[in-house]
């Protein structure tokens, strides 16, 4: 981003284009570099950007550089500046104190050489790939956690009540997010096995269903960050957006609360500018439902029957090789979880301890 | 405001209104309750709202009370959550935890009875006042000082260019800021008569001039304030607003830097959705000219020859009955403002030590 586009991201979460029409964009994409790269860098109107490994990715044309505003920058973007934001500490606190911005250049797709790679389809691959199923609606799924039953009810509960609208034949964009993660959620390579077993046991439908890794990172930055999750789905050919309560949500970091109000992420997505077009479908809460030994849609006449099993629970169940209740994930998918803690090296008594939600 | 008015404040800068145009709005305008406030009020669906001698002024109606989120408040108004900043401290720190909004009800005009109501010209009364003027331009001018010859020859000028690009009757609206001020700066009646002097030396035409208050507290939230600052300009009648560095700024409460960057808010402002109508003037840089013995526009092929005299070394000058440079105020006015400080009580050595700027 060059700074006008920075500046609009900050203050109004959008962007006017030539035409004086805006579209969203809530979450600053920039590229800091320090002292040191400034200086090389001298006079020069371009730049090569280059892969971990040293090989060139694109080019930054017409640069322009501009100061980094580190505290203006998370103030306006996480609404605190409390430590303990887990994007802030990965990538903005150590990073340098300028902004690079220009005309970027791609070289080629990019790639990550991960054996994930056929997952990672562009905007425009996904929109071929929803013409070619002939998708009369296509409704995105965000995600960042091993997919359970209550998810999957949500997502057949979606398509049900799409094809009660009318459409004919809606598809469901599996989009889960595939750049950076707090340390406690689970990797990326673990969660897409877990997802194809949780179509390949049938909770999902592969013939309406599609799967693709989003590659960006999580800020966790909730009302600000939702209206980039949905704004990318929308580029990528969804017209439906399931949003449920605090989506990129995460507790304060200091203080023994929430960071955004619940209901807050929802609210901001429906008024946001430049995502008019965009519906938002409302999640409604699932739970476990002892009596039925299923995940099912919450039932507030009788409480006592529900068992809400947060992902730090699912996760320290999993870590522990323990159980969930019958019913809360398709058996194969519950096993990709108890190896992946199983890879890890455990802590000395052979449990890992309950984490603090972070 | 409503939650859904306050939410759009604090992330988008800007109301969306019943036929989808956006209307600017960047600072919240809101009430806060405590706990004791909102159980009082209960199940109410209205409540009536006093001034501070017991006079009802206004009912808010179909009323709607929703968390102060006040952290978050902060961060997305000033960019920062670093303590000190004056009116957080003044305003938000100490409120309620709750905010009350609804359809607001005035009563009767506002009044201060402080000698001050016949300046205080609402909206309406003010693009009456243009309309009886034939004015077919009106420039705003924004300021919490004392009008130095510095700001007159940029007011002066701007006339003159306005004269230039073919508006027959440019007429200035002189709009001091007429709400909370930070301790140091000078209070809003002595400013009143430094302003009238200034008219009575002849400094600013009085045809051509009209002087009203801007009854807003002042937030000195940079970028953020600024629009609010244009906007109800605009609201007012004014079609062309001026802008210098660094408005509504200040220096970082803890950090020893500007809190924002100074071309910030002029870039913020061109750029801020639902201002698109509203003509921005920039500032020239005008400075003591140690040649000619007069306020100047900065000339930098000859920097040595001009001084700069800030707010807090002006402020500093009058307190100690010292006199600044000749031509840097009109006589009449610096009068006002030493005899302002003269009313204050003195320290021991009759001096009074320099403000550190705040």
């Amino acid at each position: 981003m060059r700074e006008a586009e920075f500046l609009q991201t900050l203050h109004f979460n959008s962007l006017r284009l030539a035409d004086g029409s805006l579209v969203n964009m809530s979450v600053p994409i920039v590229l800091a570099i320090d002292d040191a790269q400034k200086h090389l860098i001298g006079d020069s109107k371009r730049v090569a950007l280059f892969d971990s490994k040293g090989d060139p990715v694109a080019i930054l044309n017409d640069i322009e550089i501009y100061k980094h505003p580190k505290e203006e920058r998370i103030a306006r973007t996480w609404g605190t500046t409390a430590p303990g934001l887990p994007y802030v500490e990965q990538t903005i606190t150590n990073a340098g104190n300028w902004l690079i911005g220009g005309d970027l250049e791609v070289i080629g797709p990019i790639k990550y050489n991960d054996g994930l790679d056929h997952f990672r389809l562009s905007p425009a691959e996904l929109r071929a790939e929803f013409t070619r199923r002939n998708a009369d609606a296509v409704f995105a799924f965000q995600l960042r956690n091993p997919v359970h039953n209550g998810h999957a009810l949500l997502m057949t509960d979606t398509r049900k009540r799409l094809l009660e609208m009318g459409y004919k034949n809606p598809v469901l964009l599996l989009h889960p997010l595939g750049g950076y993660t707090k340390a406690d959620d689970v990797p990326l390579d673990w969660r897409m096995k877990q997802h194809e077993k949780v179509l390949e046991d049938g909770v999902l439908d592969p013939e309406t269903t599609v799967v693709s890794i989003f590659p960006s990172p999580m800020h966790y930055a909730g009302p600000t960050e939702v209206q980039w999750h949905a704004k990318a789905r929308i580029n990528a050919g969804a017209n439906f957006y399931i949003v449920g309560r605090d989506p990129a949500g995460m507790s304060h970091p200091v203080e023994k609360r929430d960071l955004y109000d619940a209901d807050h992420g929802k609210k901001v997505l429906s008024m946001a500018p430049g995502l008019e077009r965009l519906n938002i479908l409302p999640f409604r809460v699932a739970a476990y439902d002892k009596t039925r030994g299923k995940m099912a849609f919450f039932d507030p006449s009788r409480p006592q029957d529900f068992l809400f099993i947060s992902g730090t629970k699912m996760r320290t169940l999993a870590r522990n090789k323990e159980s969930p209740p019958d019913g809360f994930m398709c058996p194969g998918g519950w096993k990709v979880l108890v190896e992946y803690y199983d890879s890890l090296v455990p802590s000395s008594n052979g449990k890992v301890p309950e984490a603090v939600p972070a």
